[in-house]
Order: structure tokens, then C-alpha cells, then sequence
């Protein structure tokens, strides 16, 4: 239950880590966006390539499919099926510490909801392996979002303690692409890259935070008092994995302003409204400002460790050591930025039907 | 539209600062809950104290009333209507400057939304005072919550930089009770009340946090991957105004940390499953562990100041000079603390129906 | 639990028979609609004219409060809270006979459902009075749609065996007002109003059947596969209490027809796409195909009889007669007109905001 | 939009008469519960089955595959996605035919709504075919409930004005599945065969009206007042392509009914509250009653004829002549049969899980 996110773009997600598939339904996505393999594939290898620095050792070809609501390069209003097959898949280590509870994972919390039926081949439905069909959903919403020329980005600002200085917001998007850890700013992004070879080397991994930005959002979008654009935002991007926090514009600094410093006055530039400041991060009462809209996430350091950990056998229900073998993440922050743009974009695209500013 | 949160748990709020009247239907409580309007009132009771410090001059009794769903004392399974009266309503200030707009509050992104046909006397939808029905439907929820010994507290843990220092568990509530800041450490109270009442002469407000915490709540509540429980949690924080931020566990710390140190290792205790550590805040992969569910949330300082602001007028879209006179809360932090409590009661309350452990 | 209908344009009723009120919320309401306290008032007198024929004795002025949502003669966007108040109360009747089952009520499956904590005074939850919110709420929906020139009506088509003559479609609506049956046939309605006469005496009530018409319904309204317009529509009507059927256009009637007649033939007139026959009640693939939609609906006999009946006294668990005095409708089909027209113009509405048809 | 039905129990449908696939995914299937390939293989056979006797040249092996959700044969309680691939597929007189709109069918809306961007092959999403989807999740919803030993069945009482005589409730299922028209009344069932076959014979299509019978069904399943368990069936049912009408119990026979005749008198057999009739269909204020669920459909025929039709070509916006050759059926009531069936399975297991009579 739950799988589905977005009352009119509404988003299923289907699939395990060692499935047969992972894949995504968008239903509401408006007939006549020119969609192509290759827009979406662009988006799950983006996502891959976040893996080079600091990847398992699973290789998967992650090769999209269009399965239903395409139809010579245009949406057709139905159901729009999307997926990419499981091919690489090695369960052997899973099955011997099948009982073993991983620390940081969902293996506990899973084995108990479902009674141990639950899939615990590389994490099941609890593997970051799911967001690749968050970014195939994501790069539908995009196109949609093209329409009304709304602009999604998002970057790595901190990754174990160690923060990218500011960057020129109209020079992010480039300078992020740049480096594997879709860091705009290169010095922060070397020492950073530092950082994690030598946490690898320990068999651990490091933490970070990424910013999301969404640019030319129309005032409006976000709906009083319980559907907010900022809950919405917030509850996509904690079906993300890892995510432990997020904040809207100045965000947990709040506790140390004033109001006097915190509030963003309105001015008039060039005719429009705008605020002198963005400490709201675009977002007012719930509703979108027109100014960017800033958000914070906060990435936990991968579960996954070579380190030896202390656990339980959960059918023996005895303490028991667990080392894990191959295949860690050292950093999952760069692979999640794809995936930051693409529940920004879901949550988006949605409120700009429901507004009637794209016609559903 | 959205003024409903909850699948099966269902509240919706209505009225407006300056109507007739603020309310909240709940739909979907079982029957037979003993609920007395008292148990309401209670919170309402909660939510105005936290006014007393750095209160409007605005008094309001806020009487419950029950219009419907309870017959002699229990609940009857029919939707439950709440509703306090507005009474000491001056809209005099708000007819003068009804298009200047005030800074950090949501009358531009309301006006646009709403082609200026939204209620702008006190705020109207957006004001604070929205969550009174926001705690008379948690009053409820914490009713059913107690069928399965789910406890929820929430306390004050920094307000303008002043930082609460470490309280026993099992002494917040207590603890927290004693003051009007409902900050459970005695010496950090006093701080921020100094700090309050300097800030308050300035004409300005101060921010702050508030820790959210539920115990005894049973392991397996919330929905992969799109219903997890954080992430429902924050949506329904993210509706209180002024919150900016919302962090579980570790929250934004793990940006900092490893994986050696952020995993929670499993151990017995008294038979029983836990972890030694609770950086996860007791939700790994969406779904409640059975740890405590701990959460934090970012207040920014009460938009509405003494001091002169630059703003702008919307009917005239001219920049103008703005100076708001009486009912300032220089800190609206201890006020939002019963209402953090209600909303995770909501949340809480609503998963334990869907997960089947109380009957609808 | 499930107290509201609609995704954008959403309704929830909420009261009981004998409760303190009645009342509906509905949120979603585009703001700048104008909305009187008169025109919901019009919809709840032609709910209570339908009862002058065969009435109960309860009298109720029920007079129409709006609570929120609407300043100065327009809707603001927020929440419309509409209510009237019971008055004329007598429970004592069924406190008497509170555990005996009447027969073709919602006694026992509430009793079952609730255990027993349902409101049992005048039916509670399930009394026909619950409609009175039904029709403020489509009050406001048909206001919405009068903005795209979307017109319903109802009319009374069988009662008791009795069936109306056809009426050109034109003058129904005129003619259905004439007579307190809203009967578009007069002839047929003196003969109704006889045969209620006569059953009335008896002690025994009859049952019939409305036709529902929407007029000037844009083409593409419902959706494919699992919310299309029928199953909507279908869906509201049976809200209706003592609703046993609903079809579209030739409806049962297909069971006996050939593709060839009950296919409808494309054709152009006036440069528009019309069919020369409307078998399909406007409706095609779930989806309005700009004909007028035509629903029938079939109304149950009032289950109150003053005729003895067998049952069962539920605390007993035994079998006893019962007799209900006072208090019964002949024919409660009249009433029942404006309610199924209320049910239509809310499912209307909500397509309408789905479609972007009218913003929200 | 609109593809997906259920709160807690989630259908969502997608593919298209001639793309990839037809497919579907059930959400909120509880974990542990046995599912072989075999068990959806056999509901996808008896909707195959059904086109035996007046069947189009299509030949479909419709071989399910599950791609999610099942593990070793039990559920996960992930996502169960499940497709058949189409694979016997000749768009060829689609292409001829593009934009005649066929009379009867949803090529007018479609088109319409979805600005011509639809999938015109086959039908596209408004193809029968649809329905395979239908079946296979209603067989993952008889096993859920069969836990609770709810039985459901379907049976043709009607073709073309032939009336199936009353069979004992015990025989229904073992006869209707003697013949393929799935007709308890062996004799009327060869009167339909012999009309259908004249019917085929000169070009034409007949109708017909199926009952749903729901055994077994706990008291207690619905919502009032907007998600009635009649509701809901009727919105499920009307999902299926060529419904027009949709009745409980006594359905439209009511409005020839007395109170006196209509009522079901209560009683007690066995020690157990029962009606002495069912004219109530199992459904009393919109909430299962403990008797048999009793719901009649009226499903129009097929609208693909080979007689040739009056229309209008779309394109050139021109009226036309239209003769469709080769597939058609000259009667799609026996092939609805399973598909009624799994629309009620796919409710009642919804309303289950809601009760908490199956954990989810």
C-alpha cells in the first residue's frame, strides 16, 4: 500500500531490487507531450553516473522501456508504463545472511510489516535501486513542466561536513554537471571527493545534503491548510531513501533570526512582485511565491558498510556480528541529486494541473 | 481545496480567523471512543497558555463545541464536528491596510491564488489561529492513540539560539509543563524568556524548535515508498504556519557523520528487538521500528513585527512603508508545541487504522 | 469514514437527524464565486416542498448558516461551511423502540458496524434528513457550473407503477415545477398524487423513479478507466438513501436491443458533431460526449410504514412485532428530485476543475 | 488520470488493445497470501472462454507474467504488477478507419478529450481487452478473500430479452459454467446460443443483463454516506466497457413496490439475525447486511457491427458512411461475466482491508 504519489499526475511505482523489473506508471500526464525513450534514459543514467565515484559493483544497463501510453513519440493521455529490467543480480549474498538485520536498512522494520515475507534480495522494495523509477517518472513530469517553463535543479551543497562554497544560481546547473558529485562548486567538490575515497578505503561512508531549486514557478501552486506545496515537497522527498530532514529556504536557521532579519520584503522589479530576500525559500503559507523555490535535504551516510557491525539474527532473535561483503556505496548523495529533481518535479507537475495552468 | 489530511483518519479543517467560527471534522473515528468535550477543550486550553509569555492582545474563550459524531459521551462512528466561536474580532486594522502586504505572511501568494477574494481580516485561512482546529482534531486522535498506549509529547528545544540542554526522557512532559515556553530544562526557559521579552521591546520575534516525540508506537506503521511514515509526518508538520523544517533522528547531522556512527546496532533487551542508538528517530525505510519516533520541526519567528517594513501595495503596485500597531507575538514557538503533538496524533492515528490495529 | 466525495471539488457532510445540525463542508470552490445565503436556502425549500404531499409531522425551518468560506456575497477559496439546525426534535419514539430493527432501515448494519454507539434517534447518520446537506452543497456546485452554462434538472418519471409521459425536453423543467410530485406529466401526477392518497392510508408507502438530465455538458468530462462519469455519477446517486438503481440512456432496456439500434449514428449539425439518438445517455468510454447526459434513477418505498411488521429486538436477540407511529412519507420520491440533482451538479463540478474547464 | 480504483486495496490499470501489453498493479495486497501464476491464469482463461461461441478472429494465448510483488509463490507485500503482452495485434484496419467515429464506441470522446494524441488502434484504452487487467487483479482479490471465506460468482440472466428462470443459489456457479454463455438455465441458455447466432448472421449484436453475487459477505463492509458499498460496487462496475446500468436487490422493480412488500422483515434463524427476502440486495444504508449481495448489470451490445453505419469522419468533420469488417462479437455479455466477478472481489476486498477484517 502507498505506492502511488500525485492526485492528478499521480505516480505508481512498481518493482524490487532483485526482480524482474523496476518500473513506474504515471496516469494524468496530458496527451501530446512529445516523450521519447531517450529523455527519460537520460535521467536514469544520470542517476547511474552518480554510482562512478564511489559505486557498488553491480552493473546494470538500466536500458528504459515504454510499455504503454506512447504512441509515435506523443503521450496519449493513458497510462504512461516505463521500466527497465533487472539483469545483473547476484542474490547468493543475500540469502546467507538472509536473517541478519543490516543496521540503517529496512530489513527489521520490512521483516516485521510483512510477517517475513517481504522480498530481502539486495533490500527489495527498500533498495535506492526503487528511484530509478522515480527518475523515469521525474523526466515525464519535466516535459510536462517545459510547457510553463518551469526549471528544476538540484546539487550537492555538503557531503561529510565538507560544504560548497556559493555559486552564482545561473551558473549551478552547468558547474554541477561538471564533476561526478554534482558539485558546483570544483574545489569543494575535490576535497569532497577526497573525502569519500579515503572513508572507502575504511570501509565506511559519509553523509551530505543536497539543494533542490525549482525556477519560474508561478505564484499560486500549493493548497491551504493541508496540502501545502511545502509538506507535499517534504513528503516525496522523504520517500527518498536516506533522506533525514528537509527545510524550505532559511530552514532550521530560523531558530536563531528575527523576525526583522528572517521576514523577505516585497519590492517591485521591472513591474513584478518579488522579495528582496528569499529566506522563505519561494514558499508562502504553503503556496509558491514566484520567487525559486529552495529546499534541503538531508542524505544519510550509505548503511551499506565493509565494517564488521553489531546485530541480531531476527529467527534466532540472538545478538549476532554481520559483516557484509562487496558492493557499497562509500557516498549516496551525487546518485540521489537526479532523484531530488525528480520528486521536485512530481509534486510540481501536480499542483500545475490541479491549478489548471496545464490542461490535464 | 486541501483542507483534508488523513486516508482513513480524516480531518478537515474549516473557518477562518475573523468568521464565525474555527473547526475540524474528523471522519473515520471508530466508535465508542469516550470523549468528552473537556478532553477537547483541554488542548485548546494548551495551544492558547502558550500565548500567555508573548501573547496578541487578542483574548478569546475558545469554547468547544461538538456538533456532531459523539452521543452521550462516546463517539458514534459518524463524522465529528468541532468548533470554537470567534469573538473578539476587531477587523478595523486589517480594512485599513488590507493591500499592504505584510512580509513573511502569505497575503500576496493568497491574494494572487485567489484573485483577491480571499478573507484577509487576521490572516483569514493563513492565520495562526487555524490550529486551534488543528489540536481539537488531535485531542481525538490521541483518545484512540491510548487504545494502544501511544504517547505523544512535544517540548521546546531552542528558541533564538538559546538551546535547551539534554532532559531525561522520561521527564520532558513533566518537565516541559512547568513553564509557559514548555521548555522541559528550567535554566534555558529562563534564557529564552529574557530573551523574549528584550526581542518583544525591540518590536521583533524570535524563532525556535520543537521537538515531536511518540512512544510505545508499535513497529510496522507507515507505507513504502510513498506513504512512509516520515514522510506523511512532515507533510502534516509542514501544515502548521511558520514551520520551515523537519528533521528526524539525526536529521541535517548526518550530513557530518559516517556510516559507522549513523547505523543504529540492533541488540536484545528484555527480549525484545531494539537499537542501542535512535539516530534513525525510529523509522527506517518509512516504517516505525518501534523506537521512539523522534522528530524536530523549525519555527521561524511571527511575521508580524512592530517594527516599520518596506513592503508593497498590491492594488496599486506601489512599494510602501509598512507599520503593523498591537497584537504581536514576539514568539509564537511554545503556542506551536501543542499543536506539533496534534498533527503527529493525526498521522500516528491514521496509520494505526490502516495498519488494522485499532478497528474503523 | 468515508464523509466525502470529490477530488478537487470535495464535499463533506457531516450532522445527524436528531444531532444539533446538518451540515456540509466544500472545499475546493473556486474563489469569486458569488454565493447568497438565498440561493442555498432555494435549493433546501425545494428539498422540504417535496414533502408537502406526504409529509412527516416534523417541521423545520431549516434555515440555511454559512460558516465560513464566503465574504461579502463571494466565495474566498477556503473551505464553505454550511449548516441548519434541528429544532424540532422529539426522539421519544425512539428511545422507546431503540433496539428493534426496522425493517428496510439501516438499523442493524449500523448497529453491527458501530456496535451499537451508532446515534439511533430519527436514523441518525442514515436519515433522509442527511440530504438537506446534499443540496447545500450542490447549491454551491451548480453556481460553479452556471459559469460554463452547465444546467441539471430532475423530474419525477414513475411512481408506484405510475409512468410519466414524455415531455419535450424544453419544458420539463417548467412543468416539474408545477406540482409538488415535480412531475413533468400532470396528467401522471394527479394520478401519483392519488395513488399516494391512497396508500398513505393504508399505512404503506410507494417507491419511483427520477430521471436526472445535465444540459450543455462539454464533451471529455470522466476518466478512463476506473473514474469515469457514469461510475461517478453512479457512485453519488447511491449516497441517496433508498436509491436501488441507476442506469444511462436506454439503460436496461439494452438487454433487449440489437447494435444496430442501440448503436447511436454519428452526424453533423450546425457544424457540430452530434448523434441523431442518445442511447448512451451522453456518455461514451466513461467519457461525456456533449449529449445530454440522462440518468434514471430508482427510489426505493419510505421503509417507515405505520403497517405492523416482523422483526427483531436486537438486545434480545429475539423476534417482536413492531409498529411506528406517526411520522411517515408516503412517497419520498419527490424529495428526492432536488437531491439527485445535487449529486450530479457536485460530480459535475469536480470533472469540471479536473478538466481545467473552470480553475480552481 | 482516473486509472486506478480502491483506498487501501489499489488497482491500477494500464496498456492499450494493441501496444505492448495489457497489464495491471495490485497495491495493498496484505503479505503471505499464496499466489501461483496458475490462479490469475485461469480468470484471464474464463474471460477468453467467454468469446468462444461469437468470438472476433483475435487469438490472444493472454499468457499472464507476473513482474513484482510475488516471492516463492506468496506476496511480499510489495506491489504486484501483472501483464499479459499482446502479441496477435493487426492495426491495419484501424489505419484505414482513423477518423470514422464508430457509432457506440468511445472514438468521439477519446478523441476529443485527448486531442486526437488517443490510441486509435483497437480501441486503444477503451477496448474489452482492458479488462484482462480487470480479471487478473480480481484474482489476487479472491484469494484475499477467501480468508475470510467471502464467495463471488456471476451468471448471464438475460440475452437479447431471453430470460434465464430462477436457479437454486447453491447450483448457479456449477451450471453457469456448464455452457460458455455462463447461463444456470440450460435451456435458456441454448435459446441465446440460437439467437446469437441468428444475430451473428445478419450482422448485428445483442445485449444483456448479468447478476453478481457476493456469499458469505461479514455485516458491516461500507461507508456512509459518500463510499457506500453500493456505491462503490456501482462505480467498479461501471468501469466495465458496455455497462449502462447498474441495481440491487429488487433494483428498479422498487418503484412498482409497496413499504409493505418491499421491506425485508427481520428474523432470526440458526440464532442468527437474517432477512425472511433480500429485496435489500445485502446493502442497507449503503452497508453490507450478512445476506447475499445481489447486483444485476445491463450491458449494452457490442457496438462493433458489420452492418454499415451512419457517421462522421472527424478529420474532414464530414458525415460518411462505415463498414467495419471481420472481429466482431455478436454477443460480449458471457466474456463480462468474470469480469463483473472481479470488479466486486476487487471492492469487497477494499472494504475488508478497511474494516480490518484482513490486515494489510
Amino acid at each position: 500500500m502507498g505506492s502511488s504519489i500525485g492526485k492528478l499526475f499521480t505516480v505508481t511505482s512498481f518493482g524490487e531490487s532483485h526482480g524482474r523489473c523496476l518500473g513506474v506508471i504515471v496516469d494524468g500526464c496530458p496527451a501530446g507531450i512529445p516523450v521519447a525513450e531517450a529523455d527519460i534514459q537520460k535521467e536514469v543514467d544520470r542517476r547511474r553516473a552518480g554510482l562512478s565515484i564511489a559505486s557498488t559493483n553491480r552493473t546494470e544497463e538500466d536500458k528504459v522501456e515504454i510499455l504503454s501510453g506512447i504512441l509515435n513519440g506523443f503521450t496519449t493521455g493513458a497510462p504512461v508504463c516505463l521500466a527497465v529490467w533487472n539483469k545483473d543480480v547476484d542474490s547468493s549474498d543475500y540469502e546467507k545472511n538472509r536473517y541478519l538485520l543490516r543496521p540503517g536498512h529496512a530489513d527489521y522494520t520490512a521483516y516485521m510489516k510483512y510477517g517475513g515475507f517481504n522480498d530481502y534480495r539486495g533490500g527489495g522494495r527498500f533498495s535506492g535501486r526503487i528511484t530509478a523509477g522515480f527518475v523515469m517518472a521525474g523526466a515525464i513530469a519535466k516535459k510536462v513542466l517545459s510547457l510553463i517553463n518551469v526549471d528544476i535543479l538540484a546539487h550537492t551543497v555538503e557531503i561529510g561536513g565538507i560544504k560548497a562554497g556559493a555559486v552564482e544560481p545561473g551558473k549551478i546547473k552547468e558547474s554541477a554537471d561538471k564533476n561526478p558529485l554534482r558539485c558546483a562548486d570544483a574545489a569543494a567538490a575535490a576535497a569532497m571527493t577526497e573525502l569519500i575515497a579515503k572513508v572507502k578505503s575504511e570501509g565506511d561512508s559519509v553523509g551530505g545534503v543536497i539543494e533542490g531549486i525549482a525556477l519560474n514557478v508561478p505564484v499560486g501552486l500549493g493548497e491551504p491548510v493541508f496540502e501545502t506545496l511545502d509538506g507535499e515537497l517534504a513528503k516525496a522527498l522523504f520517500s527518498i531513501p536516506a533522506v533525514k530532514g528537509v527545510e524550505f529556504g532559511a530552514g532550521f536557521n530560523v531558530a536563531k533570526m528575527k523576525g526583522s532579519q528572517n521576514n523577505d520584503p516585497f519590492a517591485i522589479r521591472g513591474g513584478k512582485i518579488i522579495t528582496t530576500t528569499n529566506n522563505a525559500g519561494g514558499i508562502l503559507g504553503g503556496i509558491s511565491s514566484g520567487m525559486p523555490i529552495m529546499v534541503r535535504v538531508a542524505v544519510k551516510p550509505a548503511p551499506s558498510i565493509a565494517q564488521p557491525q553489531q546485530t541480531v539474527d531476527i529467527k534466532d532473535r540472538k545478538e549476532a556480528p554481520l559483516t557484509v561483503k562487496g558492493r557499497h556505496d562509500a557516498c549516496i548523495v551525487p546518485r540521489a541529486v537526479p532523484v531530488v529533481e525528480a520528486m521536485m518535479a512530481i509534486v510540481l507537475c501536480d499542483f500545475s494541473l490541479r491549478a489548471g495552468l496545464i490542461r490535464g
